[in-house]
């Protein structure tokens, strides 16, 4: 466990003022308890962790705006925090203050079956959306890895393996409503399916990471749940004829609902941590949704065209049970890899690239981590250019965590330099802020910090991420 | 025709300045030619128009860079003109000073067929670029009815016939090439179809109606033509029938392609305008596209959905002339509702309410114009729950604009009211600017004014345009 950083708190005064004003409404929902301050201190990633000065546990927006409004007078910095299991080191309260805990704002408020909508809390994960709508023939498609909130994953623009076929948040988020750093609240977007009414404040408010403002309610676009859906195993003998595989398919325009990568390194991995019954060769994952002609026409496509790169045994899961086993093995992927060697961990990159330049991208990461002496494993959301190098290190050695980040410089440069970008999905945060400079230049960078400061002119929201400095 | 509207000019001094210094790289293509001024002193719809000052005629990044540092310098407005064919004032330049015309910049400067992407100039048409791709079997879906430029095309969000399936501008566009105000370029955006990587600049220009920055280069999603194609029209006894018709479909999830209402009356005009083949009744007008067992069986599926709504005469046009001829007058509705009652002119509201609400709100929108005593058209994107009435004056009565407006007035705040939008695709301009505040409250406003305050501080792009005063 990396040691907590000593850091100088700050001038006690304004500090003081906010917590003591605050108690007022929150009561003992505004903790300075110990165990709960390292709880928000860190998120999944290998950032070091920052115990912030408090924790707020807001239960509603009118909570939320009181705290910004005090906090925004006083200069004290406020963190978002939902499931902390951001990768990016978002919920890390670098300038300590507040961690501003929204899990508890977790109702599903409304659901328009007809129209396909629904609004809901940030505090809402995926999973608790999912059971919700179940009954009504409805899905909500966005799926990270992880049991995260929905708050968290429209901080991040966030997407998972079926973004293929259905977006990311920045296609399934219709509005939302948000509190700025004084304080007030606005609605932005609305309940139509297309718009031409003045800036996207949606737009620009998703992938924000909690920096210009704190998202208190969500209004979804949703899906019915496709009449059929087939899943589908096929195995390689090498990376490069899955990848080739991936971009044969997606040339071919087949609407696969999901196509997702593991390199044979993870297929070890995951056939020790979640039992698969599969071989450790490079395996891609698919499904497919429609009605019951449509989706066996995408499958036989599919399985052609793996055939033609050598793909052996394109294996048909239609049965839910053997799918839901298989994507969970799929979510479970980051553990299974943190899990291959004991005492080691890991850190991910987010490379992704235009299509066309996947095989060489992948092959090229592979070959970086080779010639660095580095175990990696390799997943993909594929069909969108996505890739995820798992960088494995000794958990004990003083040099891991550093040797690990510069593997990851290594395969960032390399995806920029094939027209990617340094974060498909798991966003800027601390880690990858200095790879933001590379990707758009310094002018791109001071105009997003112009807006910043519009938005929030005292620079209380998140501080410190996004932007080095 | 409206008269000129006589406007104090500017200082001369500054203005003086710039044309002089523009007249050093521009030459002759600096234009104060009276015709010319005239030709860009409104677009297509019904506000008065205003003569700039002088027009530039600019062929490259760096003219308009150049161009536009010195009227931030001197405090001169511009604004951007394509090819004309706003329908809401974007392109009446309000406060004179120079029109800024980016017809010339008419390249498409790559296509990268494995990727599905390709690069244009702002003055790039839809129908040019189409014809451009053609040959690679790919195709760009965002197709409102005029022969806009695509710069436009960003500037107001457009949409168009194909947006039910392929999505407006907001999803079609990649990345951009801007110039601020004061003569910076950046890029937004990429080349990969995800990323998480900062404030979306690309989104916050989509839609800016010129604003915020002047596009000069367009990064677009591009689709393969797909495989199969078939249209189909069917005709109902009801206005009622038929929405109820598209509700059901897209409840069902059916992915058409194109789904297009007409009423009676558009239908009187568009068999008189573009000499179709059918009866003056409420007309759906749907294509489909997939594989050709996918098209079958969407069409088929829609066919019983109309069948149990009364709808009659299910015609299919496999053939593309056919296809071809229909869409076209789909397209020249606009042209052929104004056409509709000698010397009488249009306006058109651009209301979008939720799919749910679709029914009530077009038949409330024709109960009102009945009430009024107006004529109207009716068409609509009605997929997206997006409906125009053309509402249709005398050009030679004084108060018939008035009237006009004040149905228009009646029938966006019933769109408002069901929790709709003021426009779905033709954007605020100067037309819907008092709506604006109506849909989303003076403080969302004022947010907007903050954002355009930072990237413009002098206020010099498309001034007058989207806020009021």
């Amino acid at each position: 466990m990396t040691p907590l950083l000593d850091i100088t708190p700050l001038d006690t005064t304004p500090l003081d003022t906010v917590l003591a004003a605050a108690r007022d409404f929150l009561g003992e929902r505004l903790s300075t308890n110990a165990s709960i301050r390292e709880q928000h201190s860190r998120g999944e990633d290998a950032n070091p962790p920052v115990l912030p000065d408090a924790v707020a546990f807001v239960e509603s927006t009118e909570e939320v705006s009181r705290l910004l409004a005090l906090c925004h007078a006083q200069g004290v910095p406020v963190t978002p925090f939902g499931a902390g299991t951001s990768l990016e080191g978002h919920v890390v309260p670098v300038r300590r203050g507040i961690s501003l805990d929204l899990s508890r704002m977790n109702a599903v408020l409304e659901v328009n079956a007809e129209d396909m909508d629904c609004l809901v809390e940030p505090g809402v994960t995926r999973h608790q959306l999912n059971d919700f709508l179940r009954d009504q023939g409805l899905f909500f498609p966005v799926d990270p890895g992880s049991h995260c909130t929905l708050g968290g994953m429209v901080a991040t623009r966030a997407s998972g393996t079926n973004a293929v076929r259905y977006g990311t948040m920045r296609e399934a988020v219709m509005g939302l409503e948000v509190v700025l750093a004084d304080g007030r609240v606005i609605t932005t977007g609305g309940r139509t399916r297309k718009a031409a009414n003045g800036y996207d404040l949606t737009r620009l408010m998703i992938g924000s990471e909690g920096t210009l403002g704190v998202v208190t309610k969500i209004r979804l676009r949703l899906h019915g749940i496709p009449e059929a859906t087939t899943a589908a195993v096929c195995q390689f003998d090498s990376l490069q004829a899955a990848v080739e595989t991936v971009i044969m398919t997606m040339q071919a325009g087949i609407p696969v609902a999901r196509i997702e990568l593991a390199d044979a390194e993870q297929m070890r991995a995951s056939i020790a941590y979640s039992k698969l019954p599969y071989a450790p060769l490079p395996t891609l994952f698919l499904e497919f949704h429609g009605s019951p002609n449509g989706v066996r026409e995408q499958a036989e496509a599919v399985e052609a065209l793996a055939a033609e790169m050598g793909g052996k045994g394109f294996a048909w899961a239609e049965d839910a049970e053997t799918r839901g086993r298989l994507w969970k093995a799929r979510h479970d992927a980051w553990w299974a890899a943190n899990a291959l060697y004991p005492g080691c961990r890991g850190i991910t990159t987010d490379v992704c690239v235009p299509i066309s330049r996947l095989a060489e991208a992948i092959t090229g990461a592979k070959a970086l981590a080779e010639a660095a002496g580095q175990n990696t494993c390799i997943v993909g959301h594929v069909g969108d250019g996505n890739y995820h190098v798992v960088i494995l290190f000794p958990a004990d050695d003083p040099e891991g965590l550093e040797k690990a980040w510069a593997l990851d410089r290594q395969i960032v440069a390399q995806g920029l330099a094939l027209g990617g970008t340094c974060s498909g999905e798991h966003g800027i945060g601390l880690g990858k802020r200095e790879f933001l400079v590379q990707e758009h230049g310094a002018e791109v960078l001071d105009i997003m910090r112009g807006l910043k400061a519009t938005l929030d002119p005292k620079g209380i929201l998140n501080p410190g991420k996004l932007f080095l400095n």
